[in-house]
């Protein structure tokens, strides 16, 4: 059990975890290894106050040096649930672990997709965004997957040992690298996925399915804790951090414009010290 | 006239000049060519991205080392009052200089000063911060400082050449290194400042005079403009640094806690970008 978890490796996320090291708190960091690749991908910033005309490939070894001089480990894994027990958090990981905590600080960036019709009337009950944590449900049955990236191909190329049959949409251009004999590649839009994740309809055709996956590269916001106040895709949050969940935080990007590395680092600072202050009360 | 002018040069001034230039906006950056005095004396700063396990000293000199790298010039001097002019705001320097701009972005930190009682009911009617300013209406006159440091010395001196007498009331330990034939040094704690500054009590005397001047190292936020929330010692802003008055924005300490580096550069960034959108639906 931690203290606080913290997900996003990106500024915001950073900036918590140096903050929650320096007072002493016990936490999970968790994102890729090798930091946000948002981040990473900036070509050129002028205005990070202590890094003159960086690069974020820059930025990135410089904070990793930091955190690394810090002694804060990253766990790569990317949380797909999150559950409120009342007196803590559970985190689903994508790896299969389940993470306790008492405060969670979301710094996971933001998330642009536009859910797809039906999606969160049936989230959790039938559709799954989670290939690893739920494929068992579906031993030797058929599930559909909707993958928004090559990188789902994986947990499709897992989903389809234990299930009877999947059917497989990309919502990417490129070829798919896998095959199987109990798998479908359906190259088609979805329009709608019909209730208890059922049936995937796409322009063309119905599918039956007895689950469906809808795989991205990050869960948005609002469907992964249940009573988040969200606008958009950002999550409403207050001056210290404070969403409407009650030790739940949320800073960067995902809060909402301007997209910046000053802010970022700002409001993950802000968040550390409020989950603190939330710990300590909580006493 | 300048689009913006930013007061304060400690880290949110700083983000918030980075911001302003990298947006191409002419701005004045108002403050200590040293950066802050307050930012320079901390010790060692474990938290702050991208400056692993740094002190105030370095943390100073390689934003110094930033500013001139992108030809951001410091305007040494302390803004004693700010007016609302309508269409803009005119700023008045200690130095006895005006500053013209469009929008204001207050960073100057956070004064702790407790008002003198009647204090801020005469200002600007027989109260005043600014000596090189308001000298000239007490001339021949008789006049009362209240001086909080030493630094203040030079500014009696200055009153005393244009002045009948002058009372100088020290607030500070030490030593008064100066004395002229028509000042008298009182040293006795000050209980209230008379409607329209004519009479300053203290413990023990009361002083009648025609002007009082209460010198501090920096002007308490809602006496510096007229129409300003503040809470405490605090400028009341929202989470795009929006104050209660149009074209003023604020960042850092002076926002309110926590005071950290890592806030005041994220709040300055913040407000740089939402003095941009100002000015762009001001046109």
């Amino acid at each position: 059990m931690f203290d606080i978890a913290i997900i996003g490796t990106g500024p915001a996320g950073i900036s918590a975890a140096l903050t929650a090291k320096v007072r002493n708190k016990s936490f999970v960091l968790l994102g890729e290894k090798d930091l946000s690749l948002k981040m990473r991908k900036a070509e050129k910033v002028l205005n990070y106050p202590g890094l003159p005309a960086t690069s974020g490939e820059k930025m990135a070894q410089v904070f990793s040096e930091q955190l690394r001089s810090m002694d804060i480990d990253i766990t790569e894994d990317k949380i797909t649930q999150i559950y409120d027990m009342g007196s803590f958090f559970s985190l689903q990981g994508k790896s299969g672990t389940m993470y306790g905590s008492k405060a969670v600080i979301m710094a996971m960036g933001v998330i642009s997709a536009t859910p797809i019709k039906g999606e969160e009337e049936s989230l959790g009950m039938g559709v799954s965004y989670c290939a690893t944590c739920d494929a068992p449900l579906y031993k030797g049955k058929t599930v559909t997957v909707i993958a928004y990236s090559p990188e789902e191909e994986a947990e499709a190329r897992f989903l389809a040992e234990q299930c009877a049959k999947v059917y497989y949409i990309p919502v990417y251009k490129g070829d798919v690298s896998f095959e199987s004999d109990n798998t479908e590649i359906v190259r088609e839009r979805v329009t709608e996925i019909a209730p208890r994740g059922r049936q995937v309809i796409t322009e063309g055709r119905t599918i039956e399915t007895d689950g469906t996956f809808v795989l991205r590269a990050a869960v948005a916001a609002k469907n992964l804790i249940y009573g988040l106040d969200t606008e958009g895709a950002h999550i409403t949050v207050d001056r210290q951090g404070l969403t409407s969940v009650k030790g739940v935080f949320a800073c960067g990007d995902i809060t909402g414009k301007p997209y910046q590395y000053a802010k970022a680092v700002g409001e993950g600072n802000i968040c550390a010290l409020s989950a603190v202050k939330y710990l300590d009360e909580s006493k």
